[in-house]
């Protein structure tokens, strides 16, 4: 929740890492292909890589660990990116946007991943689209993009035969799809919540229902403004993006809505749960008053009356009679069946 | 609640279907009629089916189950839809949408019908729009247009006299109809837990109660988006749908209108049903502790006085005094009283 | 709150009656008027009616009862509407609208009267305005425009110089008067529960504002669109309403907006009420626990006291000692005392 | 929170004075000034007043008081009002609002000023705007535009070198001013009930701060229609209103702006005294149970043991022991402990 | 919360300090750069700043503390400022906004600076931005711009090399700077409420959670205007901001967002910790209930079996058998075990 930014006070454009977690250090891939064929490669250095670039096809550039300031700074200079847009690939909790640009579309977005101690956890993912190239820039080597690598591989589905922005589009698609896995697990974790909402009186099934509340609402804030994001997306009038796309970014605008729809859908079912919850608790230490307002109202007169007769006053009638202890018996029995009769039409039994 | 997705991570337009249920084998039928008359068919395979199609009049296809994606496919690819139209039309959980083509409009439906165990029940309605055919994807072999068949068949109503979009129109109406039972089967449950809102304060109530807020909020998720869905069908700008449609689809929209109003009555009476019902927990709480007081406070003091008489000091002078043990009664009598007054001033009695 | 339709799975425009009550006897009756004079006239059939037209001046038409479904649609056709309006107008539950047509503006409206015992009642009104002629159809014979039969009859204000148009804005403005009224009704209610809030802790409070609470959102129902049907009716552009009339349309509309504005307040009013009423019965239940834990503590310990010398131990040296046992009521004085102390210093007493 | 309205069932434009109060006396005064004097009369008649009109000058008419509805309605018609807004004048519960008509601006607003006892009170200002005149209506002879008058008088600022749209804008510019007054004395009630918020149990408490919140409310309900309408008065296209004037419109709105997010952090500030308050009264309540409990369990075991040793059994061996007494005290003292040791784990101490 | 206005009923545009604070005594300074060199100077008086005026290159004009209204005015005046302008800079409880005029644009900003002891600190900055000067005023001497002087010094980043409108940019981003310190501190906070939340149930805890709710609440009034405000200032379509500005002020707008966002979740989880803590006092209540009942329901028929046998009846057989005493043992184990085994099938043990 708190917000560490070690670029405050610099000049804008400054290039400083921003991120909670220690950036793990650079790596550089890169991958052509054209209709016809593929391949990977790896580099040490931009230069390396840039010599790799295959203009006549597609070409894909992996950046990934964001330690190398240098090496990304000099990569995105290359592409023609400024310094403010390099300094939001370092900020790693930079929100989900869109920025279009004379010759690319600057775009960030998010990687939900689910870690079943911690919850959802997030990445930002960079995507630079040019012409014939995209560049995408990720906060830790990770396998979330592996599916789109084989199915350029093996040729699966349309994606070598279409262009650069057709591969900005599976990128983010593939994203979207992991949200799903992620709103899948935790709305698992919220059904079993709900089966103890009305069992469960401890004090820590609320704290951890609120950890759970927390998660969906991190969750809101990353998903909503990458709902807008994409929505713009689909909006803009660019040349980087052919006619042929919009079907996709439609459909992956109706997925992203589906995400959102289903985050409000788990917030309205976390007040349910504590609602329940909250009344059962309230229910109980009704039943818990009911059981010691039963016993103590019976017993407390009972009592009264076997301590009238253990006065030692020295004139006391009562005692004397030989039937004054079964009368008594009999007098705390009407006393009892009275307390139960009263019970009774309050319907507390 | 949970996200039950096989297609993630497939490349987009991948044909798998998406949904809670196994889905029901597919079986295929076919409708033509024109003013003059009307026939009903059904095909073992698309081939035969499209030998059917009624060039003069009206035809309507209807695909029963999704189990069969290879017959799905061909049959939509004949009538121009793009592929992902159709992984749309395998993916049960979709949101209901209008989309309008070159030469189609493809919508997305709910049918809801009423389960008494279970509630709302939803099935994806799937519906292809062209000039002079309608084609109709169910999840199950269901009963939700039997009316129009017959309406089709005894040539009732103006169906028989109209287009394409008068039938689709029809259909879409028909399931608002649905829609409306649906919300009258809730609105007498509802009924019901206000009826049993004062009284009843055991712990299964609310969780009950919120099965059903449950319900309606899942009824909300479906209506909502029809309710745009149909906004943009009536606002659209199509040869598809003729001038002479307009008053209907504004009909049409009304309806769903209300139930969409209805809805929303229906959250604010379950939140006035919990406000009420949690009051009358605390009210009773507040009862029982009155009792408990009232029993207590009284009876208290008094088995401290007779205790003090029970003691069995050698120099106690009251227990040798002759009216000791009358005196001590008066003065028993004298404390009750004055608890009984304290509670009247109080109004506790 | 249930929703009976008898319609549903008929054709769209089919004739039958929708309403929770058995709808009343069908009577027309016909009014004609100019600057000059007016005349009054009740007729058995439609054609009868039609026969005594007011051509030269303004023609009003009221019918009465919707039971006489044949009648009702004649009248309506004749006067060109379509099947659709003539099952708006027998939808008694149908929400306020205005439609614009090419010859005549078909308006749904509500009369609210208050009945003492149920609260708001709600009647529809229909009103079909042409160039000369105005339609009304009510629910149920009744005085909401008796005022207006008068102002006509004695050419009070303007009515009678002025055109059809004017005559359908004074039957609106007369219904949202009567609208006031059942706010001052509703009023005085909340007024009286706002009194009461802080002594009535009973189990039927709350149910009671309950009830009103449901009795404003219903209303709430009714203004609102209500609201956006008059303020479309201001902005509509046509011949049927005169430059003229502008003026008193928004007049018309800041009265329905003062309406919702005041249900707004009744709104936060009932809020405001339950909010007071919760914490007058949680500061009670804190009252009564606190006079009960004074007189436990106090006496609890002093019990235990003379419990001890309630002891039948053969040896106990304090039995013995002549000073015993005012040395013991001593002790207990001290005790009772401490305990004042300590709640005095708790500010429980 | 009634709703009063005799002018219910009048024809639209009857002139009736609406209002919960009694109209006072009306008294009619003019002022007339120029950049170089300025000159103030009263009348007794509406002729005695025009014939005093100052046509090289500017000319301020203000009538006090609503009772003579004859000469508001004559003042009213030489200036060119319709039968409307004469009525909406004599309405003391009009909404705040803009009108422009085609030589004159009829503008409604309200003075707040605080009363000590019942908290803010309301009074109609209606302003109209022509060419080089202003109409002011006041329900009561009051001075909330004296300062102005003065500055008028002692030709302070800009205002006598400034047309009458300048004079309308220091009049409701003066109202605005007010407005803060009222705010500020709210601001110190609410920092009252802030303090008291802990410690503030009894049931009367949250009964005030209610109605503080309802004092709040009614504030917001004038203040937020005022604010639109000087914001639509700022973007009105009229002659009537010299380009000269806007950067002072504008400011007049950031003013009242300022107004109403005032209002809104009241609202807010509100909620939190309830939600302290509330859990004061729960902790408090938790405070008397814990001490209830503690006291109890110590003493009832104890209480019990020493009745068993209260018995007259001829036959029990301890009651004969030379120890029994100080052992039995022992065994009560390890229980005690214990108990202290229970509740010391449980953080109850 | 209170409002403190000494300017109400004066003439708009009266050059009064308006603020919570005494004004502090007026300093002027002034620093001159172009892309060679750069250089500071202090002045008495304005005349003797506007001297040292540096027309070929960047002027930025420092006033800090307003008590000097003389100097101020002429200043503001100078540089083409019109009265109420002069009167904003004055009124330090001025929102955030920006105004163009002709040849200036008018800014009016916040600097939020975090006191340990009483939270964030507020401190207006006006700025006025003409073609080749900024002026700015502070409230108080301060070291909010520090690094933008040394920036200036030692020629970092690109500020010497652009114009004043990137100087009037990169002091409102050093504010957003500042902002998000404020924001961390606030953050890390909360964090500490969160970790109580669940163990704390004095009543002191939710008055201090409520005073940072209060303190989140007005960091939301100040960042909200500030957003708008900087929004404004990218669309606005001025000379005096040039192109080249644009993806600076986007990433301004950014980083406000940002900030907002943040507050948004401060507030979610104020409202979630507010959650938590209510729920476990009642809780702990439940637990302290169990507790007495327990104890109290075991201990009240085993004391009221004790005092039957304490009763000095002349004619108890049962005192007279020898088994009498031990077997009441036994009765009284039965029962005390009795009463365990009903805790155990409630789950109370």
């Amino acid at each position: 929740m708190t917000v560490n930014r070690p670029d405050l006070g610099l000049p804008p454009g400054s290039l400083v890492y921003v991120g909670d977690r220690k950036p793990t250090e650079t790596s550089l891939s890169i991958i052509g292909y054209d209709p016809i064929g593929s391949w990977t490669r790896t580099a040490d250095t931009v230069e390396e890589l840039l010599s790799y670039r295959n203009d006549a096809g597609i070409t894909w550039i992996n950046v990934n660990g964001l330690d190398d300031l240098e090496s990304i700074s000099k990569l995105a200079q290359t592409y023609g990116l400024n310094s403010l847009s390099i300094e939001d690939i370092l900020n790693t909790e930079h929100r989900p946007k869109v920025e279009e640009f004379e010759d690319h579309l600057f775009i960030i977005a998010k990687a939900i991943t689910w870690n079943n101690e911690k919850g959802p956890e997030y990445e930002q993912i960079s995507i630079i689209l040019t012409n014939n190239t995209v560049i995408t820039f990720q906060e830790h080597p990770g396998d979330c993009f592996d599916a789109i690598r084989k199915r350029i591989e093996v040729n699966a589905g349309r994606i070598r035969k279409m262009g650069s922005d057709y591969l900005a589009y599976a990128l983010l698609d593939s994203l979207v799809d992991e949200y799903f896995k992620t709103l899948d697990k935790l709305g698992q974790k919220l059904e079993e919540f709900e089966n103890q909402a009305v069992d469960e009186t401890g004090r820590h099934f609320l704290k951890q229902l609120q950890n759970v509340k927390q998660q969906v609402l991190s969750l809101r804030r990353i998903i909503w403004p990458q709902r807008e994001s994409i929505s713009s997306l689909a909006r803009l009038d660019t040349d980087l993006i052919s006619e042929e796309l919009q079907p996709f970014l439609k459909d992956l605008y109706d997925n992203i809505l589906q995400c959102a729809e289903t985050i409000e859908s788990y917030r309205e079912l976390i007040i349910s749960i504590m609602e329940v919850n909250l009344s059962s608790v309230s229910n109980r230490m009704n039943e818990v008053m009911k059981v010691l307002t039963i016993i103590s109202t019976i017993f407390i007169p009972l009592t009264f009356v076997v301590g009238v007769y253990g006065m030692n006053f020295k004139y006391m009638p009562e005692l004397e009679h030989p039937l004054g202890y079964p009368i008594t018996w009999g007098v705390m029995v009407l006393i009892a069946l009275g307390m139960v009769a009263f019970f009774k039409r309050r319907h507390w039994l």
